[in-house]
């Protein structure tokens, strides 16, 4: 397969826009990173959409990708509706880089957009957390209720065993309001205190709502072509596609003490990319609920088991740090779109590895970005769907 | 990239189903496949899941490949939910042949599922046809109805300038009925008389209810892998994908005299392969309506502009002609069950490449198959989602 690069990205910004549909949302994102990347529209030959909730919130059931991608313009080529609850961005991701590190295209863009504010909210959010038929009919399961207690994630065992606290989770949303408030594209722009988190409403214990993703209208596109292409095509830093790895949940008794699909996925990104943890200058990470970012630290190999707090403290992984984890705010602050977080992750990347960031900017001169993007709950399971993606100049 | 075959593949008829979940079809389905192919279950590298209802019609919104290949008893392999509105199977088809025309995978896995027997029929029907915010929500509009008038499709149109008349449209429901009278997996098994058909009860003239495809709860799966691997594992005739082509509609003004996207998308399918329509033994095509199948020999090549009901009066596409079109019964009484049509549509001509249809195997010795399925209907758009498979031994 041949090797593949990013040529240009776009975004819409996260918020609530009552009056945007879908379409909206996704053109702005892919005329920005047509103007981006300085590509003719006629140059793509093949779009991934990725959407979770359309059918549900917007009533949009079937073609979604049609519908936003006739609206920006396009017509006759492939398009392809993907859909992994809150990995649906990476997977459309990583259905671009196929194409074109196959040969099958020679531009392609993926497209990650959502549109949650519309609607019964609280269903939109328990629909795309689980198996419908078992946890949420017959159990009556809400997504931040379900991580708080989910075995699998064993948050409550975590703080006996590791010593963590809430105020350890409390400062992963505080790192990343101060990101968010740095970043043109987030929802939240306020910088938070230890105490604004902690003090804010107790969602399910020990989650405050600071701690929570909230919903969010958003949209963003990256578009890919050969490394070669792109070296002729731009003069920019060539940000280029080092692994690309999807892997769903595996089913898991009680007490399984096998390596969690994340870790699993990581390692498999790392040697696809034939890198170690050590090499990562910056990643983007799926901070759904705040304790998961510390989680998460462990599973990419950033820390040893229960050290994530100590990243933060030392400041390794703020903006100033050596290894700046969601320098956009991530999930709490930048937002959380479902579908188009996979993809707003990459639009970071990106642009922190060309320089473009201004005020939040990271400083390390960084070569390798990771994009770490998961989705959906399943009993039995730590999650559904795991990605990561690795991008270096 | 790599020549790539299909090794195994598996159904579950199609019917009313109501105490069946998306996962116990797809499950039947998945393990027919793996028993057809002969292939461990740990050998499948990643799984391509076509859905399109699930959301609006079970609940399931989010991860439903998830759900299903959990229940099937698979975890950790990638899994890529896709969705193209009736063109949801062709598309999980091709998912599977890129990833291993690619390289990427050694063995993949498509499957297409639906589950229609749920709730308001009439909203599902409707909310994959078109934009819903432009087409559903302002206009009302009703799928079939939306197939009798659009504009595109120019039914009224065709009737007077070819001289097609109802009864030339009853005959393919006819055909397709005693295909499917022969077919286990079919859900309507009844033989049609011309008059049966024209004396049904008219839906949106001139269509009458048994000019129209039902719906139905069913679904495919199949395997694929690369022709060398297929050679060293099966003693069977080799089934190898020529060409695998998906394209999007595009939006046109009326008078409009560019070839339409079907055309276009058979061209390209033929091409890749290196054959021409002459060379096609037999098809499976997308007759939701039976006047689209005479369109639909055009399109592919098979008849010249308004010749399509002199195929079936000439029984050059009956199952006893040598070009037999829709052996299976095609969607109006094998059945469509949305997602899984397109892999119904592999799972006939690959059992009928092998000779292993019994009673209605055709008898042309048939060498090359074509598989064409299409999904969504949008304004101004001949269709949305168009695609073209061929496969040859």
């Amino acid at each position: 397969m041949r090797n593949v690069a990013v040529i240009g990205v776009g975004a819409h910004p996260v918020g609530k826009y009552e009056h945007l549909a879908l379409k909206d949302l996704a053109r702005e994102a892919i005329w920005g990173a047509l103007r981006d990347a300085d590509v003719e529209p006629e140059k793509i030959d093949v779009a991934y959409v990725g959407n979770s909730l359309g059918g549900l919130l917007t009533g949009q059931e079937g073609i979604r990708g049609q519908v936003v991608m006739q609206d920006a313009g396009f017509g006759g080529l492939p398009v392809i509706n993907v859909e992994n609850a809150c990995a649906s961005g990476a997977t459309a991701f990583r259905g671009a880089w196929l194409e074109v590190a196959s040969g099958n295209a020679d531009f392609a863009l993926a497209v990650g957009v959502e549109k949650m504010f519309v609607g019964d909210i609280a269903k939109s959010i328990s629909a795309i957390a689980a198996d419908s038929e078992l946890e949420l009919s017959r159990m009556g399961m809400q997504f931040s209720a379900s991580y708080a207690i989910h075995p699998k994630i064993n948050l409550k065992g975590k703080m006996r065993d590791y010593g963590w606290t809430p105020a350890d989770f409390a400062n992963v949303a505080v790192k990343n309001s101060d990101n968010g408030s740095k970043n043109p594209v987030a929802q939240h722009r306020r910088p938070l205190t230890t105490e604004d988190v902690l003090q804010s409403r107790m969602i399910a214990d020990p989650l405050t709502l600071f701690m929570c993703s909230s919903i969010g209208d958003g949209a963003a596109a990256a578009i890919v072509c050969s490394a070669d292409a792109a070296k002729k095509l731009s003069s920019r830093p060539l940000v280029n596609i080092g692994a690309c790895i999807l892997k769903s949940g595996v089913y898991r008794l009680p007490n399984d003490d096998r390596a969690d699909t994340l870790t699993l996925t990581a390692e498999a990104a790392y040697e696809a990319a034939g890198i170690s943890p050590e090499d990562v200058d910056l990643a983007e990470v799926h901070d759904a609920m705040a304790p998961a970012e510390l989680m998460i630290y462990e599973r990419l190999g950033f820390c040893g088991p229960g050290e994530g707090p100590k990243l933060i403290d030392e400041r390794v992984v703020t903006l100033d740090g050596n290894k700046p984890v969601n320098p956009s705010g991530g999930l709490s602050a930048r937002g959380h779109p479902i579908g188009a977080t996979g993809i707003l992750q990459m639009y970071e990347i990106v642009r922190q590895l060309r320089g473009e960031c201004g005020d939040r900017q990271i400083q390390n001169n960084p070569k390798v970005g990771l994009a770490q993007n998961q989705g959906g709950l399943l009993l039995g399971q730590d999650s559904a769907a795991y990605s990561v993606t690795l991008l270096h100049t």
